[in-house]
């Protein structure tokens, strides 16, 4: 029987109660191990806040948002005398494997952990903006993508006046796939994302090109990293004390400058956590809960240091190294058939 | 056989396709008459902008958002000789009676035409914000407030931060119902509305002392309209130039108080359009096309300068004058009610 | 400080933990009461089987389906010695006051341990078919009238075969309000009753009308309690063991009986359950809070003896006694509003 | 200036007006070809029953189920000179190239006509099963899934009895894909699939070592295509007139066994057709853009007598031929996953 470890870290991402599920129910049912939650990230491990996990605990969790076990951005290697509590607590749990559940900074605490000898990990991949290079898709980006695009639905039927534009900011700070899916899918006239910085002038006169061809509306998707071209405007990609960029810079931004250069009723929708909330998809639900079992088999395996993750149809492992290392930008071949439907 | 005509009018109201086809089909298939919708409201008959409606092109219509007939704000009043042109086209047109579907200003302009003797009229009230006290409810709100409490409901699974503090601005410029309801509905923890300025100082300390007591999340539910007591902040209620409140402003506000305030991590959603558009609930499909119905009805029995509006279970006429006369404001004891779950 | 029993009885319905909610919350923080919960409705009484109920295990489940107490159909009336063992229960547990939420059985049980004299009771009336004179609306009907009009939708958008005609069974034993609402808000082309027996061989000549007249769909809706007129027939209203309609009887009955003689593809949808589960919609849990909330209220002004109950805006009380004696049936005017949309 | 031709047959599958919008846009807008829609799958090229297609009547169909050219079964090499018809459409019509988008025998179709020399084609997949092994994933599947996935999720809030089991038959005749996402996806407590006929008696001990154990409610998923292990039990599988599995007949053969031999109250849920229609997911609507966008440029590209598929992120081309040769079942490992899930 093993101790087996689980936590999630950063931001919420619908989907990590179905991977500690996952985890669990094959760790308790199958391996016979006892599973321990920590609560808040890695802040449950400094400071020992622990919960024991079991089959009656997790039951049910499975379609539920956020995490049961709470999250928190704290990192052991920023405090001195954490990464000693790490250790400590560690002992005191008699933790043999720890599945920690998270994105680039929480797994990067334990791969430093793991280089460090300090403890045996396989970790699970998070990242809402579905920005990771080393798997196909992470768990949460479809159903924010799903969540973008019923409310593009609705603004496509409003239809009060001749000259309206939509503007509709979506997550995605350095890479911009919740805003191309989530355009293609809802059929916006634009996108813009951060990978492509956006000349303001092309975009209005891309606007009124449409106008003036009969359209009387118009759909434009903004990733909230998108930022103009050229020095002089710089709403885009600030970031307030929480790390967050500054809420409705850009789409606010744009609101702004097409309702002043075009005359056009220019509208800002800012779906802001509801993309990041709420029960995930049927999708999301399969690939964390295959990610979970897959996490706990490649610990039993003794294959540690390893990250899972999705390739084509398969659950594989990579290293955590390479896992970290590279992450994924809008494809352009994408991009390129999303603006075939510009028009 | 009479020729009956349709306009929609003012902002976007999920129903309003639920309506048209109410009156077409009792129009058509019972009454034997003709049915006219005129284009983008007003601006339609000003402008005999007609289109035939008949069961074919009505068919399918009902669960769409939006508008098939197009709306406006154009008041045939305001500008030197345009009641001449809507005489000329009811006459070209050979309208006998004519069915708007508006909110006051549509009304206002049919009231004004029916007490001139242009024209015979019966009024369907729109009014996506519910603040007409001639009604009990007007099609469309329910479908917002559904709205709002799903994306509250989504909020309340995210759960990264410990001191989190959600800002939802809905739509109610003047009265509070949508923020009211959805509040109710979604479990929020505090509720500004237009109706009772708010003491910026109590909010925050409300929150505070929430949080004190071990709560980690806390949402507050903002009607657009909703203005802080006192003079010296004005950023509530503004409106630009296209009559709408100004974007973000309440919400973008509060988020900034509060997070100035309390060091929490308070964050906003502006749901905006998205509150209007898409396919209307059940609720407001079957209030939509009772309407509809009803207002042929009366038509037909000649009963015309009426409303009609939904009493308890029933749909009743009251004269345009007295519909029109008085707004609806959020009923205290609702609101005490909703209090009780604020803690 | 009074100790207040709450217990949910019958059949889930959407908003069951809305007014467990609404009662715990005003009566622990605005009146300082206790509150109990009794597991599996009258059982739960019978048996002693309570759980502690207060603001913090009732946080969160507003928009919960299900019951958080369980239900029943025990009734202490039906075996001898209940009814002592429900006083004992009451006095050990020092009960002043019990909330009972239920239908028929549930709240007849209550009305006569009230008129016994054995405790104080106020009922909150509960019955997904809303089929009770006594108030304008019960909770969690329009749930399943909103989930029952999505199907509906979704089978609108199908046409493989020219000759389609859907089935869609839905609940309503002795009343067709949730087939009437939803095949209105659905745009259904027949809807059938338990309050007009059917003749089976005009629905079918409905049908075939349609087709002839170039249609290549039609969708009917049909109550559980259905039946076709005639003797002959008498497949629809058979019941189980468990007192529920038999699956699939009027529902697959028309199926084969459609298919048969038109030679047309019908198909059946059967929900079934998924009517009655889930979280319930904004305008549910508005309803469902308000009658948590009247009912303490009543209780704590020692108003005993009646049910809470909806009337236009308000919420108003009435006597168990008149609550439980009449039925509500169909109306033929809103019934004859939805013919006019069979063409 | 090409012309090119796009029909859709067999089932409804929502992503169908995606994929003809995407061949429409790349067509018209890029390429500068002409579209052409024929009428009811390859009946519409027998009998020369066609729409023009441009950028105009393909606007807005993005989001909306079925499909707006109509589906057929027929089959031109079903009926003598049916074939010659189809040469004399295409010759009349001057199609250069022909985009067919179906499942089996649609595509069988087409690939006999390119076999045979009479029309360039290239082929979109289409089958809402996801059971071809040529590509990851079908549109339509996705959709499919979720729709069964909400179903479970309400169902898994009702709670009335101790001992209820729910039985919800989905589509899946031949391969289980359906039934074993959406079971994953749900939590369902067992999974039956056309791949690994049951043991009657297995599933009957499982739910009641299940209630044993302290559970009281069952959730049992079952495709339509699965059948009891051994001869003597027929219901499952049964297909009627129109080619589909009869309804109710496996879901309404367990609901009774499983009353019959536990005395549990179990109960069926048949979606049927709901699964078919209405809007598709992001996912889907990404998906069939990209299927449509890839076919015509494959087309162009003159790479004829081909079919479009997912691999991993990809859009490829596979032959025709390879691709209609193999059906994909259930893959072991997730399947085992799942059963990961029963306890």
């Amino acid at each position: 029987m093993a101790r087996v470890g689980i936590l999630t870290g950063g931001g919420d991402c619908p989907g990590l109660n179905a991977v500690i599920r996952g985890v669990v129910r094959k760790a308790v049912k199958v391996h016979g191990n006892q599973a321990v939650g920590f609560r808040y990230g890695w802040a449950g491990v400094v400071g020992g806040n622990t919960v024991p996990l079991d089959l009656d605990n997790t039951s049910g969790i499975l379609p539920r948002g956020g995490t049961i076990l709470g999250s928190s951005r704290t990192n052991p290697y920023g405090m001195d005398g954490d990464v000693e509590k790490v250790k400590e607590t560690l002992a005191v749990e008699a933790i043999d494997m720890l599945i920690p559940i998270g994105g680039e900074d929480t797994l990067g605490v334990a791969r430093r952990l793991s280089d460090d000898g300090l403890i045996n990990v396989v970790g699970v991949p998070k990242t809402i903006d579905n920005d990771l290079s080393a798997t196909d898709f992470t768990f949460g980006f479809q159903t924010a993508v799903q969540i973008v695009t019923d409310a593009i639905d609705r603004l496509h039927t409003t239809a009060e006046s001749h000259n309206r534009v939509m503007v509709v900011e979506v997550m995605g700070r350095s890479a911009g796939h919740i805003a191309l899916w989530s355009g293609m899918a809802g059929g916006a006239d634009a996108i813009l994302i951060p990978e492509r910085p956006f000349d303001i002038d092309e975009v209005v006169r891309h606007i009124q090109r449409r106008h003036e061809r009969g359209k009387t509306f118009s759909i434009v998707v903004v990733a909230e990293g998108a930022t103009p071209a050229g020095a002089e405007v710089t709403t885009g990609g600030e970031t307030d004390a929480f790390g967050h960029a500054r809420l409705g810079g850009i789409g606010v931004f744009l609101e702004g400058e097409i309702r002043a250069r075009t005359g056009y009723d220019a509208r800002a929708t800012i779906l802001g956590h509801v993309q990041r909330g709420g029960t995930p998809t049927a999708f999301d639900r399969v690939l964390a809960t295959r990610f979970g079992v897959a996490a706990i088999d490649a610990a039993m395996e003794g294959d540690f240091g390893k990250m899972v993750s999705l390739r084509g149809q398969s659950i594989v492992r990579v290293p955590l190294a390479d896992a970290l290392s590279e992450s994924k930008l809008v494809d352009p071949d994408l991009y390129a058939t999303a603006e075939t439907f510009f028009g």
